[in-house]
């Protein structure tokens, strides 16, 4: 049987749909889909033909030959085309003419993307003047041709093509291209020939079966131009997709008052309203609406009020087609079951469809349509869960810039947490107290941020930062306080002494205004508007419906009661990670963790604690008190101590007054702690197994705590890479438990588990799953060391990996599968074969991904957690990932846990 | 069918050996199972049994009760020892004592070691004096036994017993106990016996059968002491191992001028020469031996006049029994085939053997002993090969103490790299070496060392740091170096400012002499004389003989021509790991590393890499022409950049001078190029995948150093995390290739591989190995990654970590086999399965480590690679993993490779 390499559409007699195994968008490309589906609704749509994906995987299988079948389909299908216009390609008096473009499954940067008015010459220009009563207009397009043709299929210089147009226009002293007459453009188009000829070597191919041959290998051979191949790697797009050719008859919508153009959204863009949108020119191109040239006036009266515009509409202009129109739009909403983005001509009284595809939108809008569509009945609730991009749920949850105000943006960053911004400028975490404690807004500047930074972070409306990636303390910070941060601006130098920051010779000094936008990366000068958003009802109805899906639990990383009230409010269903070290940073408890350090032995560390231990408990009693009923995974200690001393002289210095020893004491003590690779060093549970009365006194703090509040603890022991860690350090937690519940004469439950987040814990997790309740992964950490790559200084490379293709995605940003997953899935594996009740959940900034969330459904884990303003991302996330799973798997294979 | 859980020997009707699965020794313990053995030689063992340590596994597996059987089994038992001896146990005219020990597979520190003179009381101590005809003897014994049985049985304190004795002595007014008369005898023991009863509120035990079960419990009981449990943990050895219990007849070396006691090697465990190496002391107890108050005297005439001693020997003394125990010695070392360790003590006249072990010896013994033993054909090379102990080689190739000498101990730190030197101390390698120049040793003092350092740690005799662990850069570059070195002495303190260090308060300045012991760890003040070892016949015959044996290749870590010169001499068959970095650290050329660092566009960068280039090629063509014919592994650039620059301020001002920029300009540079944890930092091939002109000049100098020298040059991409990285890179490499062979018109062949050193490119060795002809297993940093554990900094806490039994052994000196060697077995098998012939090596410090080398073979490696002065030590360790690996599996299932 002969391979079908060609398919027709819009012809009456070819709009079967191909009998084809995979979707159809496969074998036509996207736009090729598109189009042979609205012919099959019986939509006006010019007649074409698609020549398939498989043309050009065959081409590139074999030394780029065609298939020997493909010329004869293609001149059966040109044939198709000619008999349902009327006219012939290459006739002299009234010359069919073509568009060919490419289309692959997936719009992609690097690819031919159009040469319209295909079969023009200097012999069909001449029947094109007298068919369409208009030579200028036959002229301009044979130069329009001329020029793409020249540019994308011959490669002569697009810009060689603008001077000659630029030396016309000064010739005839005119401003615009539309002012120029006829005997101009034939001026032009002689030129641009000789132009192609002085740079080809060869003469503009005046035979129309040859341009379009000419154009077509132009489509085949930009799928494999160096940017088309390296977009596709760094994409992970199979080279064997290949691209598919449309060929379509040309119409045109500048031949007169009863022609126009158009393009519309069949609901609001930005809003989701449901009413028709869109703008539509009388007499002109599809690139004259864009050009901006003339204004384009509203398609329907609805829309030209609501503009304030006074310009007539479509449905007043042309009653007929427009009705016409409208069917399209819910002909075209019906069969997509979706928002589309229409492209269309009317050529003489006629309307013809050009293109559809799926709508891009604002967050609020998608919302807003999901729902709407599902009380319309067009979709699913399922279906309305799977089409909201849980990132973009970011937008609807912080201040965003005005987006008719003006902005000069004075660098880019990292968008490292969302939200925009403005506020005075402070170098110091102190200044930024002291400014908000006097009511002023402010954006804390800093090299990097460190805990020492925390007060100052919390009381400044942005931070910025030049150095650090994505999981940078300061932007793990910024988004669990709900801060916005723009992190690793790495033009931006910051010289602290002179209060002082440049990018190249633009200075900005503190006390100086700037706005920040950590959704987008920007950093502006000056005070630029925000519009603050509102949970509209729409968000609260999908948010409940992707709880009634979802079969993952949803859970928060917070340790302050506010961040903890911000984290219920918006649904997490108990904490996953509090950590504690943030509690001693306060200024009233530092000196006694301080003076714990300096302790020589055990009973003085004991002493230094037992002034912890009340603040710690009354930390826990209120943490727990607004989780009540909930979950709190608690982890002990985690930072090396070295992170709590003073190190500035001055800090120093205090300090040494009030512990009363000498200053050269303090810094030979952190010259003692001082770490090359503090990531590394002695921390996490290896301060437990050094120092086991600190673990000691957090436990007893825990268990205080929790003997007063309906709450289960649930106490994760961190940076475990061996079973003996665990195993000696649940041993001095159940102790404290048994002690604290003879004390009181009450018990709670509790659970003891571990943070997995060393690749040799997750390999012998099997060994180390007999004294954990919970693994939580904690994927920062853990790929930070499967990949030898710290989170604060990949800054400096991570573009160049992304831009390389190296990472599709920042592994920090979302879950490295390959690696990092591998050793998620051998952990799940292997913990659940020696404890099939292992609970398990992650942690790291990955829990708030959708990406990482739809992989942590994969392999079963019970819970996510992640920062609060993540948690409404997080339970849409799981909930799409739920419905995906489940499409693969039978329903109820697995059961719902918090 | 009734558990046997009772051995006797000795008594003539009861040699037969135990039918047991497992080795006799399992089921007897060491010391039961070599009574045995002997008795069942013939050898005049003094007739006991041993209970099984079966019984002790029973013991605690049933609430601490004996079975039911064992009553009646020590019964018929001990009528076997009464039956050969002809006295009866608890007799009072003439009675038979025991002695009571304990025996567990290994000896053990916590366990109970010994009771004496079992079956004394108030009646049979009369027995005794009467049928010894020596009452002072009698009570003397007596009282030893209340001693021993009370400190050890019933638990009170030793000191007490002293307190006692001391006051007798005291009120005799006599200084030896020796001098105490009968009567003495017999009012220390009514003390001691009321200070029994006064301790434990209970009458000391007169029933010589309860004296034997509480004896029996005792040992039993000390099976779970705190100590052993904890030495058990830490040595991996099962709780179900248990331990036996040997019960002996008592003899009695002190009796008479016809007794005596001794102890003896078969042959000389300092030299290893072969002759009857011993001391005995007539009329005597085998602890006057060790207690040192009589002289003892050589057994033979040879061993007397080597000792220039003019004190009789045994083969003069008692020419008879002399005979019959040097027969012993010979039948002892033809059963157990190595040199023997035994104690024996005469009896009116009669030999009693007590006990045989394999002996202990110095390094050279060991040699000369398994050298000899083959050549007397009582084992075969391949035992001979076994029994030598790989590290203990270290001895042979590095400058030791000298035994004799008197040291004064500073303090300790890890034994970072073997070898004894003194010197004088400097803190700075530039004093180093400026010293060097003058003729004078030094020893380099450093909190800890960076590669800025190496020409002080090349001019010094040897290196001592405060901080880091054994694969710190110190302890890494000493070894490579051969240099003595002492790491991560924690307790020492230096201060730069006053050139001092401190322990405690104890100084030492610049200009001091110190001593330092790298195979011991120790420091020590002043200069403690060395004497310097020769390598032997013996030595290269065995290195010969391990060469015949082994299946892996033995390659060197080395970059420099002395180190591959040493290497070479060594034994090496290529290199495993050639640095490329510490070729750029020369003060020629880091002026140019340092332009290339401060280039501000690819272009500059090339004009300081051209620089560089001559001398690269000229390092590689030096180091080929030593390696000629063999494999070289050279890694492409690996450290951070700021490595590279200036850091104090005298520095950065000479480096700005000559730049002619600010010094400001080089101090933001170290600023923009600082890093939070450098080791996960921009390094290895992230280099070259921002700078790919650094590879690019280097690949360029490999290959044009390679085409004038017939080499095979293996380059290395280091740091891989992605497959992407290294595609990219080979590409580079490949390219760098052509051009050179396009240029000179030669070719060589070459391969390109990589370092599997992060956990994700073990995991994904499949994609990887497609573009790697070989993968280098770097263990040094897959530790660190894999465990998140800084070698740098791991000192502090990895004390804790042993004594804890968290590791068994420093992870960075012994591969973790459950962890790292978990992917370093995923990535053979990943990398293999994509790609059977890649070629697989290790380079990381365990390519020295016996324990680790086993691994290495377990999983088929083709060779392993390390510093110079271990490649004796991983030649031989290697021949013992392919015996071992053979022993398990049929021969030449592998085939060797280099």
């Amino acid at each position: 049987m002969t391979t079908q390499w060609v398919y027709s559409f819009g012809a009456k007699e070819s709009n079967a749909r191909p009998d084809t195994q995979g979707p159809v968008k496969n074998l036509l490309g996207g736009k090729g889909a598109n189009l042979a589906e609205m012919a099959s609704l019986g939509l006006p749509v010019p007649p074409g033909f698609t020549i398939t994906t498989e043309v050009c995987t065959a081409f590139y299988k074999n030394a780029e030959q065609y298939p020997a079948e493909l010329r004869a389909q293609v001149d059966a299908a040109l044939k198709k085309i000619e008999n349902a216009v009327g006219v012939k390609f290459g006739d002299a008096k009234n010359p069919l003419l073509l568009s060919v473009r490419s289309g692959a499954r997936v719009s992609m940067p690097g690819m031919m993307d159009t040469v319209l008015n295909l079969g023009l010459n200097d012999e069909t220009v001449v029947g094109l003047a007298t068919s369409s009563g208009d030579e200028r207009f036959a002229w301009d397009s044979y130069r329009r041709f001329v020029q793409m043709y020249g540019d994308v299929v011959l490669g002569v210089s697009h810009h060689d093509f603008e001077d000659i147009l630029d030396q016309q226009k000064r010739d005839d002293n005119v401003f615009n291209d539309t002012d120029l007459s006829a005997d101009a453009w034939k001026n032009v188009v002689a030129e641009y020939k000789a132009l192609v000829k002085r740079d080809t070597g060869a003469d503009f191919p005046m035979n129309p079966v040859d341009q379009l041959w000419g154009a077509v290998g132009a489509v085949f051979k930009s799928w494999m131009t160096a940017r088309a191949v390296s977009y596709r790697a760094i994409h992970d797009i199979p080279e064997d997709w290949g691209t598919a050719v449309n060929v379509q008859a040309m119409v045109f919508g500048n031949m007169g008052d009863d022609c126009a153009t158009g393009v519309a959204f069949t609901r609001d863009p930005s809003t989701g309203e449901n009413y028709f949108y869109g703008e539509y020119l009388i007499n002109a191109q599809g690139e004259d609406v864009v050009a901006g040239i003339r204004t384009p006036q509203s398609l329907t009266i609805l829309g030209r009020e609501k503009e304030g515009s006074n310009l007539p509409s479509m449905e007043e202009t042309m009653p007929g087609v427009f009705k016409q129109l409208d069917d399209v739009r819910q002909t075209l909403e019906k069969h997509y079951r979706d928002m589309q983005d229409i492209e269309f001509t009317v050529q003489s009284g006629t309307l013809y469809m050009l293109q559809t595809r799926t709508g891009k939108r604002t967050s609020a809008a998608a919302l807003k349509i999901a729902v709407d569509m599902v009380g319309e009945g067009l979709i699913t609730k399922e279906e309305a869960l799977l089409r909201l991009e849980p990132q973009a749920l970011d937008q609807l949850l912080h201040p965003t810039l005005d987006p008719a105000a003006h902005k000069t943006i004075l660098t880019r960053g990292l968008p490292a947490s969302p939200g925009a911004a403005s506020g005075i400028v402070v170098f110091s975490a102190d200044d930024a107290e002291a400014m908000a404690k006097d009511g002023k807004k402010v954006i804390l500047c800093r090299r990097e941020t460190s805990p020492e930074d925390i007060h100052g972070m919390h009381a400044a409306a942005g931070i910025l930062t030049t150095r650090g990636g994505m999981t940078s303390h300061a932007a793990v910070v910024a988004r669990g306080m709900g801060r916005a941060c723009v992190a690793g601006a790495g033009a931006l130098q910051i010289d602290y002494e002179t209060a002082t920051m440049r990018v190249g010779d633009r200075v900005v000094k503190a006390g100086d205004v700037i706005t920040i936008d950590g959704g987008a990366g920007e950093v502006m000068l000056g005070a630029v508007p925000t519009v603050q958003p509102e949970l509209s009802g729409d968000f609260a109805t999908v948010m409940q419906w992707a709880d009634d899906v979802r079969r993952m639990g949803v859970r928060a990383n917070a340790e302050t009661p506010l961040d903890a009230k911000t984290a219920r409010g918006f649904g997490a269903e108990g904490i996953g990670l509090c950590r504690t070290e943030h509690m001693f940073f306060d200024p009233t408890r530092i000196q006694h963790v301080r003076e714990m350090i300096f302790a020589n032995n055990a009973p003085a560390r004991r002493d230094a604690l037992a002034k912890l231990l009340p603040a710690q408990r009354g930390d826990f009693a209120e943490l727990f008190e607004i989780m009540r009923g909930l979950p709190v995974t608690i982890r002990l200690l985690d930072p090396p101590l070295h992170e709590f001393l003073p190190q500035s002289d001055a800090d120093i210095a205090e300090f040494a007054r009030i512990a009363n020893i000498g200053a050269d004491q303090v810094r030979m003590r952190l010259r003692e702690l001082h770490e090359t690779n503090p990531m590394l060093g002695h921390r996490g549970c290896r301060l437990g197994m050094t120092y086991p009365e600190i673990y000691e006194m957090q436990a007893r703090a825990i268990f205080e705590a929790a003997i007063k509040v309906d709450v289960t603890p649930e106490i994760m022991i961190p940076l475990i890479a061996t079973h003996r860690e665990l195993a000696v350090l649940k041993k001095l937690v159940d102790e404290t438990a048994v002690a604290v519940f003879a004390e009181t004469g009450k018990t709670v439950s509790y659970t003891v588990g571990t943070m997995i987040e060393l690749p040799r814990a997750a390999l012998t997790a099997d060994e180390i799953a007999p004294d954990a309740a919970f693994f939580s992964f904690g994927t920062n950490d853990l790929t930070q060391t499967t990949l030898g790559l710290s989170r604060d200084d990949s800054a400096l490379f991570m573009n160049d990996y992304l831009r390389q293709g190296v990472f599709a995605r920042d592994p920090f940003a979302t879950l490295d599968i390959d690696g990092v997953g591998q050793l998620v899935r051998i952990a799940v594996e292997k913990g659940r074969k020696v404890r099939p009740d292992i609970k398990l959940g992650i942690c790291g900034e990955h829990g708030g991904d959708p990406a990482s969330i739809a992989f942590c459904e994969s392999v079963g884990l019970h819970y996510v957690s992640c920062s609060p303003y993540r948690v409404p991302i997080a339970r849409l996330a799981a909930a799409q990932a739920t419905i995906r799973e489940n499409a693969g798997k039978k329903p109820d294979a697995v059961k719902r846990a918090a």
